[in-house]
């Protein structure tokens, strides 16, 4: 994919520095969002995690509210793209060992806006990958940029014919997809896997958090199973890249209607 | 840290391309080597690492031998420093996807080589950290450059008084230290943690396997408990970079004598 554009700390950059930390241990966190016509939906949700993040990782954010305002910037000049915000340690420090003085770098990227298949939006197949999400409480919930398990599980994706697959955790319990987070319908509300031992809190999953209960709907965070996911009503993947992909058929399982699905996606405007 | 040498693929290189997924994903390997005199100890058992480590994370080796090659010849010129060699899945694809047209990358970097206090030869005090390794048995080995858990432990232990610090994983095991291994004596043998859940296989603790055998001593890896490294009659840190570490005390608790320890100190020619 050809990049249209890299910024550090508000100017363009042609290159990274052979010390930067996101290379040498992936010290850092990212966002990737939407951008079309210079708008970013839910763009406070993404910097809202990106807080946090900083905060469960100990990266300065001395120049949050500058990041804020470089990235309006960047936004103006790319305001058609796939846009991305890395955060990092920044350079050097002594091994694992930061450099205390080392200011957080905040990177931006800007790529072609490259959307996946609209039909996906009416429901696709999918089933469970072999590949199993490690245990970590200390950086569960984080969109960190320590993602060799969403590597390979994007390569064992890729041999299935399947737009996105059930991810488990060692334990065997219900986490995600490869790239997106998943809920399930079931007696009219909404559950969707806690997120305290793996996986990513996604910017869709926050805002259907919130917008759910609005539209009338209970939503439930908890430990699922594969068979909960099986006999649920409805069953869906979401970011906020595509917004809301229903699931018709897990493996050789179909499911039937799905009208909250249905009204939760007519709800996302953007998508 | 001055960086004094960075090559890609044979070659020196100013900077990284902003599309290095090291960089976005942490989407590879990496070794630490002591080079001194142009010698670099144990480096069949480092390439030996690194080779394994591509079979598990499907990167391809097309270029193995011209890699090895050109570390020679890197040695050559930078004979006494830290040298690091990191292994990427190269540059761009789409998100996670990697593109399977792109070739690995083979970076080298020499680093002044700066040792670690000479009087930790003779032993150390340490203690548990809070921090906890995650669980992750697709991963767990491997010298990968996912590494924010050892960046989170290394700052804990930095608050402390102590060199290393033990390292429990999620189910409270003790797995390593925060940029060593561990082992025990207890009647006449040595014992090492099991690293199928967590941790890394280091080079050091690999060639002691090897060499602690050849000297008279059974190693064993098992699942250990702080208790166990409490109880033992020996115990001690280990690294290729700075050799042994004898723990003389953890927390309160004093060790005694440890003849089986230094003699293997003794048998480490280069530390």
């Amino acid at each position: 994919m050809t990049l249209l554009a890299c910024w550090l700390n508000g100017q363009p950059i042609q290159c990274l520095s052979p010390l930067e930390r996101g290379f040498a241990y992936g010290d850092g966190l990212f966002s990737t969002l939407r951008v079309e016509q210079a708008q970013v939906p839910l763009l406070d949700l993404h910097w809202q995690r990106l807080w946090i993040g900083c905060q469960r990782l100990q990266l300065n954010t001395d120049d949050f509210a500058q990041w804020q305002q470089d990235f309006l910037q960047f936004v103006a000049q790319f305001p058609q793209a796939m846009a991305k915000i890395i955060v990092t340690r920044g350079e050097g420090g002594r091994g694992y060992l930061p450099d205390p003085q080392q200011k957080t770098h905040c990177y931006f990227y800007a790529y072609p806006l490259n959307l996946h298949p609209v039909a996906n939006q009416t429901g696709i197949k999918t089933d469970v990958l072999q590949g199993r999400l490690g245990i970590n409480p200390t950086l569960a919930g984080l969109k960190h940029v320590n993602r060799l398990e969403q590597v390979l599980l994007r390569q064992e994706l890729a041999l299935t014919a399947y737009p996105e697959g059930i991810v488990l955790d060692y334990f065997g319990h219900v986490t995600e997809g490869v790239f997106s987070n998943m809920f399930i319908v079931r007696d009219g509300q909404l559950w969707t896997p806690r997120l305290e031992l793996a996986g990513v809190a996604g910017i869709m999953r926050e805002h259907l958090c919130q917008l759910a209960p609005q539209l009338g709907y209970a939503v439930t965070e908890a430990t699922l199973g594969i068979d909960d996911i099986v006999n649920a009503d409805e069953a869906f993947f979401c970011n906020s890249v595509y917004g809301i992909w229903p699931i018709r058929q897990i493996g050789q399982h179909s499911k039937a209607d799905n009208p909250i699905t249905q009204h939760l996606q007519q709800q996302l405007y953007y998508v």
